[in-house]
């Protein structure tokens, strides 16, 4: 039998696709990205979410490295994740090789790691797969997308983009290898679904400097952006602001700062001497001079910004006049997050600009006509839209087909699912699939915490629990120790003496009939449950501890 | 000493004035709604959120009558918790009162309740307010404002407002009693800010009509529309758009049933015979003539909508060529229920209509310049912005210092913050509050979940709880039971067997030191704490016992 190719979306939270995507021919796997993602809300206690690389242990060997499309944390942050259980080569543009160092530096990891720097266009032979690298415009610069030539065909794979006319960073999206890739004829096309509920274009990066520039001409004090630390445009495009109006700029939070000095230093940030400050360089009525550059655009609870609108931040304390430019969209959960913090921004009196107030945030995805245009360049047989949760598949899918390519030959897969060709051009799911959960990380727990753990997270989180002990006689079945209640984030408990009495008096009631063991414990349990919601039309977990002495 | 006339805001959750406002003088308090708000998600385990009014009782024998401004959840729902506490009469609108006696009589209080009628444009007289009332458009029919008159001045209160045009039920603002009220000279206006940060126009209900009309135009299956249950206008624009497209509707769900039955009756809204259908009432083949209308717009997790995504509903199997429209927007902290319905609406293979892809939905509040228009007609001498978070009140007000409203006359309060008015034209915030805090309703529990245990819920849904068991020998402190422990949302058990004898271990190393009561289990907790830290960097609520027998 003929080796087939295949593609498998692996981790992503929700997202297909999005965190880590396996291309594998022929006893070799190569691997796309290794990110992360924040957990989702019923995810509770957990911390980051991350791929299930199960199928790449257990095909160790096969594995000739990762490529990452560029430095953001959903393409590069389970790199400290996966590197310790399968040190392979990774391969990366100077940019976003220097993010991934910054964060395996952090995780004390970067010494046992194997780097390999790639241009943004550029070929590198990882047999059987030649991979050329075409770059992409997105809201980091030096982003990338794969055109992976294997014996059955080509294989591109758009990374996250968009087509921006004008990007901060002035390299645009490299149309000519995308049509020349296109020309050759393309096997399949993984592409961004993102944004594929957007109709026409996404906004030029650039479009963001009308606003910088009118809250710039206007503001009488400090001045405060809040953007993600690896949004090295988004910054570039504050500095280069500040810089026209004679404004100092302190950039706060050691990631972000780590991240322009590695910027910087690898000339991907253009920064004129004597504009970087520390925070505390500038007197007090200088500072009307000022920029601040932090993290919190998504009211991240220990953020810089979230600590100045709390007035808990040691350097910035917020008073009338200072202005606050929360550059960013919410990600879906942290609406409430970011509304509070803009109430306590507006409660400290500053004047705060936000999406719906002014144009302060494009996206970094291209919209319905951008993936368009993507799919006319590359014109490929097979179609996977990827990067994006269950309907913006199905949205791209019909877009796709909008311009022609087949419904039959469109995949909308789930992660996990392989999608295998063969070398007489056709294509299909296999009944096979890889193993693809999202991997819970809590603590220094990966993996653990599965649905059990998160189903009594959540009971607790409603109505708390009741602990009821009591201690019989192994003899003669009295009562010598108890009943006595432990109960947390049930009932207040200084006003619930009534409750708890009659819960007593309820496991005593219970003894009297006899029974001892699992059958008592169940009874019991029973019997609490059921007064307990009578009683509070809660449903608290119960725990009856009976030991026999 | 004169009576000061007095206007407090009292409830909102977070949005100011938005459940309940009082406008007191010499002696009578007026309460303008009794409204509920959906908990926060750090609100774990409560159902909703009432209005404090423990002023309210104190002052019991004041209370002249509750006037509600219209018919919707957040201005009505807490008359069932209100009620049986402070029976005084309520004033409403036809509509507005057929959807209380809905609300009331689902409670067993609609016998005792005492409920006036009010036109739309009426005046009543609760000495020592005359009250005007007047037309205003929201996104329920028989919307109203209010012109309260008092010895000190008129105050107006806006309701819930925009000033749509061209509304579903043709009736427009009453722009002549506003008009006529602002000539005659205003003291104080409280008006709707929920929009405020919306530039221009809120588009018309009616612009939602050529978006329905496009889907019905190409849909092939059954069409199904998701919003809320006292929408009526939009129920409306539902049937208008069915019975132009020969197709029948079958409305699901009984609060829904219940509204449309009694809303007919009121002459609200206008239902062809014929058209309304009974969902199990065609045959399977005539299913593409149907339309179904039904409660889910915000993800609710047992609303049909999302039982019929989750092939969870009995009557509604979903299937391919069926068509969904999601005529609503987020609530902020629903978006990941909202997104994860439309994910499994897609996966259910239907064509699926949303507010990012269609203009399916409008917002019932004006924006900007139908705010300013208010400001314009009423021309009030002070200015209280009310019912949006802290962020619009603000907004609100340089909206209305930007047409010429000084800024000193201007009052961005919070719950529970008295406004005294003098007759000498003077007004200023009093020192004294009225308790304004949220009252959380969880179960029949009304307000005695607090602080306290919300923070243990939100500690339990962190990393669960253990509680650690021992009991000594009260004479020779010898350990006659345990170390047992009782651990849940904290670690797998089935793979935590290492972890838990460790603890046990630490438990009885502890116990070597001697010690007893309150010290010995401060000692444990603390002994505990650090080793399941360190094992895992994880913080359960940890609980030792410790028995002396």
């Amino acid at each position: 039998m003929k080796a087939k190719l295949k593609i498998i979306p692996l981790g992503g939270a929700g997202e297909i696709g999005k965190n880590m995507t396996l291309i594998e021919y022929d006893g070799a796997i190569l691997v796309i990205d290794a990110g992360l993602m924040f957990p989702e809300s019923d995810m509770l206690g957990v911390d980051i979410v991350i791929p299930d690389i199960a199928y790449l242990l257990e095909h160790r060997d096969l594995v000739r490295g990762i490529i990452i499309t560029h430095g953001h944390e959903d393409h590069i942050g389970a790199l400290p994740y996966v590197l310790p259980r399968i040190n392979v080569p990774i391969y990366a543009t100077p940019l976003t090789r220097g993010l991934i160092e910054v964060k395996l530096k952090s995780h004390k990891l970067l010494k046992d790691a194997t780097l390999h720097t790639l241009q943004m266009h550029d070929t590198i032979q990882l047999d059987p797969f030649s991979i050329e690298t075409f770059h992409v415009s997105h809201s980091v610069p030096d982003g990338i997308g794969l055109a992976i030539t294997t014996p059955i065909g080509t294989v591109v794979h758009s990374g996250d983009f968009k087509f921006d006319p004008s990007p901060v960073d002035g390299q645009l999206t490299d149309f000519a290898t995308l049509a020349e890739v296109g020309s050759r004829g393309v096997l399949a096309l993984l592409s961004d679904s993102t944004n594929s509920d957007s109709p026409g274009h996404t906004p030029s990066e650039m479009t963001i400097n009308e606003s910088f520039k009118r809250v710039f001409a206007t503001a009488q004090g400090r001045i405060i952006v809040a953007t993600f630390a690896s949004n090295i445009s988004r910054i570039q495009q504050v500095i280069d602001t500040a810089v026209q109006f004679n404004r100092k700029v302190a950039i706060v939070g050691r990631s972000m700062q780590d991240n322009v000095k590695m910027a910087t230093e690898l000339g991907y940030m253009r920064v004129p001497d004597n504009v970087l400050v520390r925070i505390d360089q500038l007197a007090r009525n200088e500072q009307n001079q000022m920029v601040i550059i932090c993290t919190g655009g998504q009211g991240e609870p220990t953020s810089a910004l979230v600590r100045m609108a709390n007035h808990d931040h040691k350097q910035v304390t917020l008073t009338a006049g200072d202005t606050v430019i929360l550059s960013a969209t919410p990600i879906p959960g942290n609406e409430e997050m970011i509304n509070r913090t803009l109430n306590n921004l507006f409660r400290a009196g500053a004047f705060v600009y936000y999406s719906e107030l002014m144009h302060v945030h494009v996206s970094g995805h291209a919209s319905q006509e951008e993936q368009k245009l993507l799919l006319n360049l590359v014109r490929p047989k097979f179609f996977i839209p990827v990067h994006g949760e269950y309907r913006h598949l199905v949205l791209h899918a019909r877009l796709a087909q909008s311009i022609g390519i087949p419904a039959e030959n469109t995949f909308i897969i789930e992660n996990g699912t392989v999608v295998e060709f063969d070398d007489e051009g056709n294509a299909r799911c296999s009944r096979d699939t890889v193993p693809a959960s999202d991997v819970l990380v809590d603590g220094i727990g990966i993996g653990d915490i599965g649905s059990t753990v998160l189903r009594e997270r959540h009971h607790l989180s409603e109505d708390g629990f009741l602990v009821a002990l009591v201690t019989l006689d192994a003899h003669t079945g009295e009562i010598v120790f108890g009943p006595e209640i432990i109960t947390h984030g049930f009932v207040y408990s200084e006003t619930s003496d009534d409750l708890i009495a009659g819960a007593k008096a309820a496991i005593t009631e219970t003894l009297k009939d006899g029974g001892r063991g699992a059958v008592l414990s169940i009874k019991l349990k029973d019997v609490l449950s059921k007064y307990l919601f009578k009683q509070t039309h809660r449903r608290p977990m119960v725990i009856p501890v009976v030991t026999e002495l």
